[in-house]
């Protein structure tokens, strides 16, 4: 991993449990896989953001690799087929990491149902009481219908969250059936059926071939007058140029942490429409919350040092529909 | 009721589920005592924001008064002690008033911890990619302190709210046990060392005369560096001067739902400071929310009817500490 994430992830506290466990060097940090000082002897590895790929060439000199341990939450970026050829175990802190982002996207949609951030915007230019009520119907946060778009790890979070509010809650996902999304605490739709009833709509699908660009123009047009995009997942499962269009006409309003490209062009209007949350993925973890994913990575290793299954496995089949 | 409110609070179908358990004629709307077409006849009332006093003039004209249904909050507006003194029973739908409020504040929570707003405030301004976490060390809603000021109805939903979360939660009220506290899922401190230990500051306390400028120039002195104060409470909780010299400084953060005086001045610095969102008190139920007081309401109605005693009574002793 980088520097940066090794020093906000393992401050000398994590080091320290972690020498309680197992032979560590604590001054070790590898930011590649040449820096490793005994390849060979290295059996389980801790990894985070910034890792290389775990090649044929890297694996050939640690033969005794048994365990990955990643600090963060996708694994597809350094988790090689070499990795799952030779049986190596590999575990995830995606739980950990999608509790923030569950955190920001419900306070996102406790926000977009009773148009604050806008209310606030006109207060602040007006500085005089209108009739809010009046200028936005149907304000508010009571059997307001929210479609979720994948029940990932965020997703299910999300749905838990949601749970003491009143919401009729709808959730589309071609990998889940009826009785699992109600015992989840929500409905199981079509994804086009979703898009034109929800009053806001939330993307937890995950980045593959097949969601890429999912809420193209055509899906885009089916949202309600008014309805709100949040889109926490990833920048590529939104076509922006399509939903510029439809956040410029005022028609749809939107919650953005993730876009394509990222950084978005200095030109875009979607910087400065008053419908729109602009944020620069900062929903994930961040500061104090990745130590949140350092004791979910901690956990893992004594598992393993204990002989206990990892909490959180991945495997090479989740990864086909899973981020 | 004003008639504003009479027609958002009881649109055909409330009016109709009333009908099937009183004697009411449908087109009634009393905007004041001297429009109640039979008075001596009135067995319940059901009131709501705008009602006027029910002084012994008003009282004295409807003998058969028995029960007082407010669809609203506060009752302190129009129930006087002439109702008290006849026995009047009162009923409030402050607690389906106070679940909006809640959803507010803790979305404000969450958001504030991750300084989200302005976050993107910067992001849209510099329209490029900054070390977000440098910027704002110890970002995130991971361990950190959460105290509340007020075991209200507000207070006690913001608490269940905040269970899920990872938070320390601490709670400051004159009227509760440490083991009260507990069992809502808080310690209970004194005020200043809350204001001291906090990362988020909420404000739940009613406004009475000792609870005016409870947050005074002193005691906003005591909050932390970087502490954001959220109050959805009273504009009177706190002193808009000292407030606003501590926000102005940057030194503290603030969400304000209320404010005093409400509207604010038009050239109070609290309505362009980048760390302060202001709203024009929007917290408490709008639009669609207004119907989780009719049902509260008619709820209250019914149990009356059958000779059940309300859910949510208020009696004169409750109103010396509550709002």
């Amino acid at each position: 991993m980088g520097r940066r994430h090794r020093d906000a992830l393992f401050p000398p506290a994590a080091v320290e449990r972690l020498t309680r466990h197992v032979d560590i060097d604590p001054l070790v940090l590898a930011e590649d896989f040449d820096r490793v000082p005994d390849p060979a002897g290295v059996e389980i590895l801790i990894t985070s953001w910034g890792c290389p790929p775990l090649d044929e060439a890297v694996l050939a000199r640690m033969p005794a690799l048994k365990a990955v341990v990643h600090a963060a939450g996708s694994v597809k970026h350094h988790v090689t087929d070499a990795c799952w050829d030779r049986g190596i175990l590999v575990s995830t802190a995606a739980a950990a990491n999608a509790v923030p982002v569950a955190e920001y996207t419900v306070a996102a949609i406790l926000f977009a149902n009773k148009r604050v951030l806008e209310i606030g915007g006109l207060y602040r230019a007006h500085r005089t009481a209108l009739d809010w009520a009046a200028h936005y119907p149907g304000l508010g946060n009571y059997r307001r219908t929210v479609g979720l778009v994948g029940a990932s790890l965020v997703g299910r979070r999300v749905l838990e969250l949601l749970r003491p509010h009143d919401f009729d809650v709808l959730l589309a996902d071609p990998h889940l059936d009826p009785a699992e999304a109600r015992s989840l605490g929500a409905r199981l739709v079509a994804l086009d059926e979703l898009l034109a009833v929800s009053d806001v709509v939330s993307l937890h699908a995950p980045a593959l071939p097949e969601t890429h660009h999912l809420l193209d123009a055509r899906r885009l047009a089916l949202l309600r007058d008014g309805a709100t995009l949040v889109n926490t997942g990833r920048g590529s499962l939104i076509d922006t140029e399509a939903l510029t269009a439809e956040a410029s006409s005022g028609r749809v309003h939107a919650v953005l942490d993730v876009t394509e490209p990222e950084v978005l062009p200095e030109t875009s209007p979607l910087y400065s429409l008053p419908n729109v949350l602009l944020t620069p993925h900062i929903a994930g973890s961040l500061g104090g919350e990745l130590q949140r994913i350092t004791r979910s990575a901690l956990d893992e290793v004594e598992r393993y040092c204990a002989g206990v299954e990892f909490a959180y496995p991945v495997t090479r089949a989740a990864l086909t529909t899973s981020a």
